[in-house]
């Protein structure tokens, strides 16, 4: 295990011009752990997303070979770190031992996907029209594929400290797009960040990548700098509806204005129909609750609303969610101020006309989050912009009842854009809300049938993402292969003889791709 | 031919609830067209926005195949524009009877090659992940696949009254992706506006689609609050660097932010090497001469900026440049408007220190733009952000001599986004100069080795976009198939059963399509 030394990783080089320090906080017992983190000044800012520039053009054009091993070389130096750090991340975060053993795993196999889609190819999207010299005017030879974008910001996540954070989804599909990272640290978890990054360092090394394709710098206040810096020409962000609208209105508002995907805040509906409710009511409770509280319900999938319509079953599937809410033990959460503003999430809901308290878990201490449940009459849901559809951080949810078929379908068209939304039915409860599946579809990112959003499949359909305030951008995905497209875009070559193309674009298709030629999908050489 | 009431199409409706009126006005005489066109009233945006958004349930949800045939009834009506009509739009844009003939043939045959791209299904991305219950967590199955965004605002450009405007490939693409349409009409060509939205109307009657399918709004001042309008989620537009920032910047800012795809500003880059100036230098000048003064500049891809190395050759060339530019007749531009624009262009060349004119094109009333050729120093094309790269929109270019390879380099890495960027090159001064090419792919959507950027193909493999400021989004082009992606998201479908999925992720495969299935291609059933 390295020290952890608090200075910048800036292009290869451990740096620490700046004065200013911040320390990571026990998430347990919010005693400020002893280790200083000194935040990067300007000029760092400026030289990490300056060297990631310089960086680009060299490792743009690496092969997708290169690339795939340097993403698996850092997947094997992930797997390295060991149970001490995995016990310095708990002190961090408060996640228990297991849940941090398997998001390390997760976050490995990531890395080692996207060198499978880096060897696979599909992602360069290869086109070819081919000349023809008869027609009038004579036909060009076009050949389009997909190049990396640039230097990205990275803005990792407080809830997922390995997959969602320094060597999490974003870096691993910019990395495996050909594009440079410069990661900020988040402050909720410094000491896993820099045991990262150290870890992503070596693999830099042992592959001999330029410098500048990784840095990370600590910091609270260096992620406007960074998102505005010219060499920057995207960023990805998982975080807070207000931050990542924020970080998008800078990125909006440059010379040269930038993509952002922020993965930022949804409800993640459940429709519970009433044969399901009929037929499982109890066992959907059970599960429902379990989701819940997974993680301490801190997950972008949380199932923050519950909607049925109003039944014997439905006020007995309430009853027993209820029933085993209010038995969940309290659990640590995340950071001492994502308490604080679990509180005053709660608070809010509770200070809502026509929404009460059903009931509350248990806690321990003033660092873990209780369950909660709440029901909220039907008007809060119906109201315009509901304030049901904002998030709730932390081991909560709502039920609302209903009372037609007409108006479920109603608050399905009433929802905003979500990252999953749920309906537990039956197939007969299918055919009869036949109507409700393409309004959700509409909705979110996924949807999802008798099953719980939290558990997030990270593969080449998955879809993370959503409809705003979902994210800053629907047509990406943070989770999944397809998040490396957020990082590429299309150029074509016109005219080029074959020994000056790019390889995917050769005629002898040296690296065996799919390629749609003339209009139909082929793997021959031309 | 359709009477031109100048009232707005609203969702089927002809309307005219405004009192202000605008008019068109010969290219060629300055002379008002005496046909009024009412300004649609703030009401009657919002209703058009909102009929695309109603329609928008059930067109995004009609088949590929329903869609392919709504596109070619299109496609007939708009080749039924005869030559009538074609005598409107010389009188509004000034634009020869041959030139628009072709671009009409075009505009048709671009909707046509959308109904191909829906009838091959490959724009839906069909991802497929299947379940795997003995694995733990037991793995879920999980289906991908892409919809339409929503109701698009489309902005048509002055200089392509047919291919870049109402029945352009920006509302071919919208329509194809499933996506209703509202256009700002542009108000340089509001006849032809009229006439091919009627066209476009036809089609929607004849193929029973929902009325709010298609929208037209006249107006000077309609377009901010279309981009404003909570259903209008996706911008298509074409124009200048300042407006499409508008635009940009408006959607930016709603309270739920929407991707514009904005095709703004380019110089298009022409490199031209020593070998290629040695051998053919006389033939290059003539060429490019005849893409300068093509459709008298104004296209997006007028070559704006020659850069070569100091030589005799270069000198000849720009000499035969000169006197192939002198002996072309002056050609009607677009609107007065467009004239004026001209004017202050080539004026800002001339005031810049180290800029002077060696060539001026003939030019008869005040109607006409005249080619221009300019010399620059090199200390201009090397000052941070030169002003070089700001676009003078008609017959206009500027020669600038380098001294070293390593100068040509440098003049490379200095060019901002651009649509295209040439090289005029023999292969030994490509093996020479190898290292421009990676550089010019990393700042354009297209790279064209002998061949001249005003020939835009529409074809599968084109990309018509590029880096900032190019376009507002590198990821797009707004021509060729791969336009369609704009307006399109992935959905995921997790654990439905067949029946109650959409028909690309059914097991069948009814519509035959290429798939990716646990990691492979392949077209097969499940």
């Amino acid at each position: 295990m390295s020290e952890i030394t608090g200075q910048n990783f800036i292009a290869g080089v451990r740096s620490a011009k700046g004065s200013t320090t911040l320390q990571s906080i026990g998430a347990a017992d919010g005693q400020v752990i002893d280790l200083k983190f000194i935040e990067a000044t300007p000029e760092e800012i400026t030289t990490a997303a300056e060297s990631a520039a310089e960086a680009f053009a060299a490792y743009r054009t690496t092969s997708p070979e290169v690339r795939a091993t340097f993403l698996e070389t850092i997947a094997d130096e992930i797997d390295t770190l060991g149970e001490d750090v995995i016990k310095e991340v708990i002190r961090e975060t408060g996640l228990p031992e297991g849940r941090l053993n398997g998001e390390r795993t997760r976050t490995s196999n990531q890395m080692r996907l996207f060198a499978k889609v880096l060897r696979r190819g599909d992602y360069l999207g290869v086109r070819i029209d081919r000349a023809d010299a008869d027609r009038t005017p004579p036909k060009p030879d076009i050949r389009q594929y997909k190049v990396a974008l640039g230097p990205v910001a990275v803005f990792g996540a407080s809830n997922f400290p390995f997959a969602f954070s320094v060597g999490g989804g974003d870096t691993a599909s910019a990395l495996a797009a050909g594009c440079p990272v410069v990661v900020k640290a988040h402050p909720g978890h410094m000491v896993t960040s820099e045991h990262v990054a150290n870890a992503i360092t070596r693999a830099v090394e042992k592959c001999g990548m330029p410098k500048g394709v990784f840095s990370m710098v600590y910091g609270d206040r260096v992620g406007a700098q960074l998102v505005q810096e010219p060499a920057i020409k995207a960023v990805g962000f998982t975080g807070s509806q207000k931050g990542g609208r924020a970080l998008f209105e800078l990125a909006s508002q440059r010379d040269e204005p930038i993509p952002v995907f922020a993965e930022m805040s949804s409800v993640n509906p459940m429709l519970v129909l009433p044969q399901a409710l009929e037929q499982r009511g109890e066992q959907i409770a059970v599960d429902m609750a379990s989701s819940v509280v997974l993680g301490c319900g801190q997950f972008c999938t949380n199932p923050g609303i519950i909607i049925g319509l109003k039944s014997e079953a439905m006020s007995r599937f309430t009853a027993k969610l209820g029933d085993e809410l209010k038995a969940k033990p309290g659990q640590v959460m995340l950071n001492p101020g994502l308490v604080e503003n679990y509180k005053r999430g709660v608070e809010r809901l509770n200070a809502l006309d026509g929404v009460e308290e059903l009931a509350t878990g248990e806690s321990e201490g003033q660092y873990q989050g209780a369950a909660r449940l709440f029901k909220a009459e039907k008007h809060v849901l119906f109201e315009h912009q509901s304030p049901l559809f904002e998030e709730v951080f932390g081991p909560c949810t709502v039920v609302t009842e209903v009372d037609s078929p007409e108006e479920l379908q109603q608050a399905a068209r009433s929802l905003n854009g979500q990252l999953t939304a749920t309906l537990i039915a039956e197939e007969s409860d299918l055919t009869t809300h036949q109507g409700l599946l393409p309004i959700l579809e509409e909705r979110a990112g996924r949807v999802l049938l008798n099953g719980y959003p939290t558990g997030v499949e990270v593969c080449d359909a998955m879809v993370h993402g959503g409809p705003y305030p979902a994210t800053s951008d629907s047509r990406g995905t943070s989770v999944g292969t397809l998040a490396i497209e957020r990082y590429l875009r299309p150029v074509c070559y016109q005219n080029y003889p074959d020994a000056f193309l790019p390889e995917p674009l050769k005629n002898a298709n040296p690296f065996g791709l799919m390629r749609l030629i003339d209009g139909e999908n082929s793997r021959d050489a031309l």
